[in-house]
């Protein structure tokens, strides 16, 4: 297929003026914010590093007529719109476009409908991820997706970016839990996806398409998404290596045994030794690597479960294999592991990437990532979803040096490299956003993108939907 | 959206006798049947009752390669294509489309790879699904979707249809099992669209947009596909119940409950009777149902599972609660209800419709068929995936009597606007096809199926693949 290059989107001052001065009139609700200092707001994401424009307004309606009536205007007067969630993200997805629109999602923060009977929930996007697992949890369900964010990220972020988090090894990614959406189209008008249906093959699956988008295609303003029963309570194994590698042997053996972890973590000494300093939790500084396991397997299975993973590791040559006392110390530990990337921001300014590659793979890239690092004499410290075959190697440099900016650059395009020689992926979780966009054709080939190019086309002629961004 | 009209795609003898010559040239491997007697085979699939073309041209490729040259000439020609697998589906959305090409893959039947280490299978679009469910069986693993023709449909269709099965209720249908495609497009290009990598959000999701998609907007010609450890042996149960409700209420309390059943099926009185006729299991023909529930629970946790399972079906007023004896009891059991079909065949020609609701309005759906098929005294017998909320009401006519088929699609027609005033699909793993094509904007809604045509506009501009379906 040829690939049709996407129109240049309009940010200039004039259309942006017309656009505000429509939406005043027209859509009176809806909040605009118009001074530099409420904008810079909205300027970044999470992606620490990455440099940012200034959106030339902000608006932040409560309905979706009110997101529909946006876009109508942003298709009329030309104008690239971001669309946005609680700014969590980790590939500059939804950070700012200068003198674009940006759409912040955060006032649409309703649980529309828990529907036990049906296993599901209807909810608004900037609902935060924690708030919705609290308010299914309260009826005896389980909202899987947990983004290490989560307390803090929306479901609209989670399914632009189709997030993954700490328990994918077992119940996937965020679009494995969306039955059905509504989405505002570039033109303004409004389609829905899917519903309550568990099993719905009438016409193309939209829904999948949709998540992960990144606000490309559509904006997310209501979503159905699929829950399940509350299961057991974890329980919690942590094991401590002396080489990543036999770490990463324990984990490949786990697969191969067929067990089914909820959790399958892999933390490397430089996070460890972050994590301890900061948290004081007694875990074993000197150790090169370390896994946590937990199963939520029902009845004695759980127990059973560690049993064999513990084989696995200890096989593997893992020196110190502990429980968690009880379910208040595996929270805390969980949430040591979630707080690893803030542990390590009080280090250095950390640029995270998130390669993923085939789960047997795991020992080899983390080889890899050790080898490359240390050729070019930059710190990494690596974690992430080891059971999944996705890591977090997170280069920790000084802001202030543009030299060591540079640098960490070149190591994260050998890791790329790397990880695409082993068949695997430049973004296994955070998404191509701005920040990978290059890799993208060299990850998928150019007739792949091509094909992504022609949808994005057909779905957004005028290329105002979140310009620059994934393609 | 506005909805932009797809071109007629040409089917005339002298655009598709240039295409053979050409093929003859280019492509002389490539095994092409033009006899009548030959393409007639191909002009059903297994939607009885539904009228098909014959195929101009039938086109047995071996090779990706061989696809994509197919596809370039009938690029070239403005040829109109039908891609095929072993033609079982229940949509008629293989079956021939007179004069047109029908590019048949069924000798493109290699298993390419069973990779232990990653847990996922490389195969070729012919594979019978049996066959590939068995070579991994032999290696431990275990790869879920199981339509009910599982011993002679094949993995392309299954891909292309979405399709679904026994097993849905805990293993999902085909596309939560596809890790990467490859695909010939319309202009005979080759993209990949993912691989091994269990995450992986490198640009949009064309994996779960090409499943599911019919052949309308390309051709697999390889898939991997993610295999499971091989479960626990099935235990299975069954319930016969006094009414349809009684077994819909049973279901409903399971789903609340938490189960998580490997099988959760249901028969009507009429099914029942119809496979004991052909069967003689023992079956209870004076129950106005049964369900049939297994568990593959590890250890204990099957028949803990079953325990809570006979405990709902008793309380909804189960009248008979028997467990199978053995493994092969089982089997046998599982095989009768995937011949439900075809016994029900035996008494008259089958109009099998694949309605699905929100699984907590299963009690409802079954009394709005029972209510509708009496009311224009059409004979109906229903089975189905309950667990999902699927359910296959079939219409049972004499073929030779225009107005009893006549009336079966009023019938049908009726069923559909019950499941959709429920929230329910008129296809929950069957596809639109040929069959329901009129019916995708009644549920979907306009604008969603302005989005469907814009994007099959922009992979099929020639709108050359299997014109007239799903769209």
């Amino acid at each position: 297929m040829a690939t049709p290059a996407p129109p240049a989107p309009i940010t200039d001052p004039a259309s942006l003026a017309a656009l505000l001065a429509a939406a005043r009139a027209e859509l009176p609700d809806v909040r605009l914010l118009t001074e530099a200092i409420d904008r810079e707001s909205y300027r970044l994401d999470e992606t620490a590093y990455l440099a940012a424009g200034l959106p030339g307004a902000v608006a932040l309606p409560s309905t979706t007529g009110e997101v529909a009536g946006l876009m109508r205007l942003a298709s009329r007067f030309g104008v690239a719109v971001v669309p946005r969630g609680a700014g969590t993200g980790l590939s500059g997805g939804a950070a700012g476009i200068e003198g674009a629109l940006t759409i912040a999602l955060t006032r649409m923060d309703r649980i529309v409908e828990i529907d036990r009977g049906n296993l599901c929930v209807v909810t608004q996007p900037g609902v935060i991820n924690a708030q919705l697992k609290a308010a299914v949890a309260a009826e005896g369900l389980f909202y899987p997706p947990d983004p290490a964010s989560y307390e803090t990220c929306s479901i609209g972020g989670n399914l632009g970016t189709n997030a993954g988090g700490l328990c994918c090894v077992k119940y996937g990614q965020t679009r494995d839990s969306v039955l059905g959406l509504e989405v505002v189209l570039a033109d303004g008008s409004v389609i829905r996806t899917g519903g309550k249906n568990v099993k719905d093959v009438a016409g193309y699956s939209l829904t999948h398409l949709f998540v992960g988008s990144q606000g490309t295609l559509g904006i997310i303003t209501e979503a159905t998404l699929r829950l399940r029963p509350a299961p057991a309570p974890r329980q919690t194994l942590l094991a401590f290596f002396d080489s990543l590698e036999a770490a990463g042997d324990a984990v490949a053996a786990m697969t191969q045994a067929g067990l089914q972890p909820v959790t399958l973590e892999l933390m490397d000494g430089e996070t460890i030794r972050a994590v301890e300093d900061w948290h004081h939790l007694g875990l074993d500084t000197t150790a090169a690597a370390m896994l946590m396991v937990e199963s939520d397997a029902p009845g004695v299975g759980a127990a059973a479960e560690l049993d064999r993973a513990e084989a696995a590791c200890a096989t593997a040559g893992g020196r110190e294999i502990v429980r968690a006392a009880d379910a208040k110390e595996a929270d805390w530990l969980r949430h040591a592991r979630r707080e690893a990337l803030h542990a390590l921001e009080r280090q250095g300014t950390v640029r995270m990437e998130d390669v993923g590659v085939p789960r047997a793979r795991v020992p080899q890239l983390l080889r890899a990532i050790e080898r490359i690092a240390a050729a070019h004499g930059v710190r990494c410290a690596t974690f992430g979803h080891a059971g999944d075959g996705n890591l977090h190697p997170n280069l920790i440099f000084d802001r202030d040096d543009p030299a060591a900016a540079e640098l960490t650059h070149t190591v994260r395009d050998e890791i790329f490299r790397a990880a695409l020689a082993m068949g695997g992926t430049v973004t296994a979780e955070h998404g191509i956003g701005a920040a990978r966009r290059e890799w993208l054709p060299i990850q998928r080939g150019e007739g792949a993108v091509a094909v992504m190019r022609a949808i994005k086309a057909a779905l957004d002629p005028q290329g105002i939907l979140n310009p620059g961004r994934v393609l």
